[in-house]
C-alpha cells in the first residue's frame, strides 16, 4: 500500500476481527465477520485486519471470504514469524484487493525468556527471515515487534532495521499489555526515529491496550510524534481492557483538527451504526457512558444543561449527534408496508438484501410490525443481524410453551428442528422460566450445554420495545455464543440458546477436525 | 481540611454521588446513597460530593444523611454562587466530621454569554460573594471556574485569585466539556500557577469529561502539573460520556508509582466491590472491556497469552487482580447455613446487618440456597443489596402468574400490596410476558407507568446464576429506576418494575413538594 500523499493522513488500521475478536466469549462465524467487514469498509477505513488464519480453520475461511468479497480497504491477516504461519496468512489474503500479510515478534527480555525461551540473536533471526518470506508473496508487509514498549530500545531498533531492510512498508509498535504513559510512548517513538533513520521512509503504527485507560490518549501521542498508521477496535474491544476505541481515535481527530492538524478518511456518520453492529454481533455491550457511542454519549439530565444546550449547543456540547449517524432513525415502517418498502429501508441502512434472506426478514418484519405500533431503523437493523444468523446451520426453535409463577416451580416444553430436518422435543421443570426453557433445550438436544452468561437489552424504548438477548454457553469446554431478538424475552433467550448451543458444537467439531491434521498452537498475539 | 503533608499524595474526590448521579435514569433513594457513600468511606476517598442540596427535597436528605452517618471523609455538597445554594449546602452539610462546600460559576465567555447572559464583571463579583458567604460557615471551601479549559486564562486567573482571597483552599479547573487534551490541560495549570502564585497556598483539583475519551490522561497530566486532588466516579460515570474513572486513576498512580512518584490513600482491595455495588444500584452495567472493573479486565481467551501468564504472570498482566479484591469470591455458603453463618459472611463483606434486614435477608437466601448449591459472595452482595431497597415504601410483589407461549399472546396475572396495604390484583395479555406482568402491575395500581428501558444481567455465571434486572420507566414524565434480583427472571423485572414505579411516584410528590414551596431552578453543574 502506497504511504498517502497527504503527509498528516492518518491511516486508521481496523482489529475488531483479529484483536477485538479474541475477547473471551466472542464467537463470530464467517458470515458474521464478513457482515462486519463490510461495514468497515462502508466506515472507511484503511486496513481491516481480517484475522489469524492459522489458529483455526474458521479464521482461514473467514478471512480469505473477506478478501474475496470487500473491496476498499487493504485486508491483513496476521502472522508469526513461522513459514507455515506466513503461508496460510498469504493463502487466506492472496484473492484480496490490496493483500496485507503481518507478522510479529516479541523483542522485550521478559517475553523472549519467559513466552519464547529463547535469545535476542533467535528473534533477530526470525523477525528477517519472516519478513523475507512474506515480502516474496506481497509488496504490502508489516512488521510488528510484539511488547515493544517495554523492550530494549537499542534491541528493538536493531530488529526492526533489519525488518525494514528485508522490505517491510509498515513498523507497529505495540503497548501489548498497556503499561504506556503518553509522554513515555511519545519519547519511544522519538527515540527510535533517531535510532532508526529508516523509520521515516515506512509507515509508522501504534497499537495500545486499555489496561490503565490510556489507549486513546497513548495511541494519539504517538501519532503526534509522527506515527501515521492507527490500530484500534470498535468499541474498544480486544483482550483483557481491550484496544484503543476507533470511534474516540477518529473523533478526537476530526473534533480537535484544528490544534491536532491531522485527518482520517473515515466516513463519521457510520460510526454510531458500525458500533451497533459490531456490539449486536459479539453480544459485547457499550456501557451508557462510553464515550461517542455509548447511549448518553449526547444526552443531558441537568436541566440547566438542556438549557444550556438550548441557547447555544456549543455551550455543553463539543460534537454534533447527527456527525456520528445518530439521527438515522427518522426511516419508519408500519404494519402495511409492503415488501419493497422493506428492501428500499434495509437498502438505506446499507444492507442489500434479496432472496431467501429477504424473504425471511419480510416474515420476521411482518410478525414485529403487528406487535408494534412502528418499526424504526433500529428494529431493522436488530432484525437483519438476527436473519443473517440464521445462516449457520443448526438447530432451530420450532415453538415452545412455559408456565411461570411465584407459587410453583416453572415448566417449559420446547420443541426444535434438527439439523437434519427431524422435530424433537424436550421439556423440564427449573428454578426459573429461563433456566427450565433452557434445559427443555437441553434435554430436547440431548446435548449438555452449560450457561455461562446471559444477558438483556431492549433494543428501542418503550413498553412494545424488541428484546435482545445474548447467551454464552459451553458444550464440554468449547464455548458458543449467540443472540436473539424478539418482543418476547423468551422467545428472544430460547432463540439466542439455540444458537449458541450450534455455534458451540460447529466450534466444537471444527476444533477435531483441526486437532486431527495439524495441532494448532495455542495464539499468540501483539 | 489540612493539606497533606506527602507532598506527592493525591487526594481523591469522589462525585459518584453528585456528577455520577446526574447521569439520566439513575434515582438513588437516601438508603441507597447512603450505602455507597459508606463504602466509599471504606474504599477510603478523602472527599465525598454527595449531592446539590439545592435542586430537590431528596438531594438535601440524602446530603444530610450522608454527613451525619458517614464518618473519614470530608463530606461536600454543591452549591451555586447565590447565598440561598450556600445556605442549603450549609445546612446539608453542618453535621459531617469534615464539611466542605463547593461552590462554582462559570467562567468562559461562551457561559458567561449564553447561559449566564451576564459580564465576566458579574461573574468576579459573585464568585467572590459566593466564597465569602460559604466561609462564613466553615474553612473548608472550594471554588470551581466552570468550564474553565474553555476560559480566558487572564480572566479566570483573576476569579480564582478573588476566589483565594475571600478563603476558597482549594481551586478545582473543570474540563466541563471534555474537550481539552493532556498536554494542553498540563499547559493551563503552568500557565496559572504563573498567574496566581497563590495557587501554591491551597489544593489545586482536576476534573475531567471523557467526551473524547481522555478523562483520565487529563486528569494525570493534571497531576504531573502540580495538581494534588483528583475528581473522578466510579465506573467513570456521569454526565454524557462520564467523568474520569477513579479506578483507573487510582490503579495508574499506583501501577506507575516508580514513574509517576504519586500516591493516594485509596485501599484498592474494595475497588471491585465497590464499582458492583455502584452498578447495581445506579443499573449502570460495565461494558466487559472497561479498565481495572471490567469483566475481562484480568481475563485471557488467546491461547499463548495463558501460556505466558503461566510461566510469569508479568508477561501479560500489569496488574494482579487480588490488588483490586478479585479474590474476595472465597467466601460460600450452603443451604445448611444458619443466620449466624449469613451475618459473619456479610460482616466480613463489610455489611453490618441486624434485625428486621437480617431477617428479610436470611429469608430470601434461603430461597435462594435451596435454588442454587453455592451461595457466594457476588450473590450475597446483590442479595443484600436488593434487600435494601425494600425500605422505600411503595408497592410490594405479592404473587405472579404467567402463561407464556409461542403459539399465542402470553398472560400474566400479578398480585401486590399498596403502600396502604391493601391487596390488588392486576391481568394483562400482552406482547411478551414480560409485556404482560409489566401491564399487569399496571392495571393493579391503576398508574400508567412506560417502560423506557429494561435490562438483565446474570450476577453469577452457571445455569443456575441469580437474574439481576434493571427497569427505567415515566409516570407522568417523571422517571424511576428500579432493580430486581432472582433465579426467576420473570419474578425479578416484575420485582425491579415495581420498585420503579414506587420510585417514580416518589419522586413525582417530592417534585410536586418543591414545586409548592420554591420553585427549584434548572440545574447547572461544573
Amino acid at each position: 500500500m502506497a504511504v498517502p500523499e497527504d503527509p498528516n493522513r492518518v491511516l486508521i488500521f481496523d482489529t475488531t476481527l483479529r484483536d477485538g475478536e479474541q475477547s473471551p466469549g466472542i464467537s463470530l462465524n464467517t458470515h458474521e465477520k464478513l457482515e462486519i467487514a463490510q461495514q468497515l469498509a462502508r466506515l472507511g477505513v484503511d486496513v481491516i485486519e481480517a484475522g489469524f488464519p492459522i489458529t483455526s480453520h474458521g479464521d482461514f475461511e473467514a478471512v480469505r471470504e473477506i478478501s474475496r468479497k470487500v473491496e476498499g480497504p487493504v485486508i491483513c491477516a496476521l502472522a508469526r514469524t513461522a513459514a507455515a504461519d506466513i503461508d496460510r496468512a498469504w493463502e487466506a489474503v492472496r484473492e484480496a484487493e490490496f493483500p496485507r500479510i503481518h507478522t510479529f515478534i516479541a523483542t522485550s527480555d521478559l517475553h523472549i525468556r519467559h513466552k519464547l525461551q529463547t535469545t535476542r540473536e533467535d528473534v533477530l533471526g526470525q523477525a528477517r527471515a519472516a519478513v523475507a518470506h512474506a515480502k516474496q508473496y506481497t509488496d504490502d508487509v508489516e512488521f510488528s515487534p510484539e511488547d515493544g514498549f517495554r523492550s530494549d530500545r537499542e534491541f528493538m531498533a536493531e530488529v526492526i532495521a533489519a525488518a525494514i531492510a528485508e522490505g517491510a512498508t509498515t513498523i507497529n509498535f505495540p503497548d501489548t499489555v498497556g503499561y504506556a504513559t503518553p509522554e513515555e510512548y511519545a519519547a519511544m517513538f522519538t527515540e527510535l526515529y533517531a535510532l532508526v533513520p529508516e523509520l521515516h521512509e515506512v509507515v509508522v503504527s501504534v497499537h495500545c491496550h486499555d489496561d490503565l485507560g490510556l489507549a486513546v490518549a497513548n495511541s494519539v501521542a504517538g501519532l503526534r510524534a509522527g506515527c501515521r498508521q492507527a490500530e484500534c477496535a470498535i468499541n474498544g474491544i480486544g483482550e483483557r481492557a481491550g484496544n484503543a476505541s476507533l470511534e474516540e481515535i477518529v473523533m478526537l481527530l476530526r473534533t480537535r483538527a484544528p490544534y491536532l492538524g491531522l485527518n482520517t478518511r473515515v466516513d463519521t456518520r457510520e460510526i454510531a451504526r458500525t458500533s451497533r453492529l459490531v456490539s449486536r454481533l459479539t453480544g459485547y455491550p457499550v456501557q451508557p457512558n462510553k464515550a461517542i457511542v455509548g447511549r448518553n454519549a449526547f444526552a443531558h439530565e441537568a436541566g440547566i444543561h438542556q438549557d444550556g444546550v438550548l441557547k447555544e449547543r456549543t455551550t455543553y456540547e463539543i460534537m454534533d449527534a447527527t456527525t456520528i449517524g445518530l439521527d438515522a432513525n427518522s426511516i419508519v415502517l408500519g404494519k402495511h408496508s409492503g415488501r419493497h418498502a422493506l428492501q428500499q429501508a434495509l437498502s438505506d441502512l446499507g444492507f442489500q438484501v434479496t432472496g431467501q434472506t429477504l424473504n425471511m426478514a419480510f416474515k420476521r418484519f411482518k410478525e414485529i410490525a403487528d406487535k408494534k405500533k412502528q418499526v424504526t431503523a433500529m428494529d431493522l437493523e436488530a432484525l437483519v443481524t438476527d436473519e443473517f444468523r440464521e445462516e449457520v446451520a443448526g438447530y432451530q426453535l420450532e415453538w415452545f410453551d412455559v408456565e411461570a409463577s411465584s407459587r410453583r416451580p416453572p415448566h417449559a416444553t420446547v420443541g426444535l428442528r434438527t439439523p437434519g430436518g427431524e422435530e424433537v422435543v424436550g421439556s423440564f421443570t427449573g428454578d426459573g422460566p429461563v433456566d427450565a426453557i433452557f434445559r427443555a433445550i437441553n434435554a430436547a438436544t440431548g446435548v449438555d450445554a452449560r450457561l455461562r452468561e446471559f444477558r438483556v437489552d431492549a433494543v428501542t424504548g418503550g413498553q412494545d420495545a424488541l428484546g435482545e438477548t445474548s447467551v454464552v454457553l459451553e458444550v464440554g469446554g468449547v464455548a458458543g455464543s449467540g443472540q436473539g431478538v424478539s418482543t418476547d424475552i423468551l422467545e428472544a433467550g430460547a432463540r439466542a440458546y439455540v444458537r449458541a448451543l450450534s455455534n458451540a458444537l460447529r466450534r466444537r467439531e471444527l476444533a477435531e477436525e483441526a486437532a486431527s491434521e495439524s495441532p494448532a498452537e495455542a495464539v499468540p498475539t501483539p
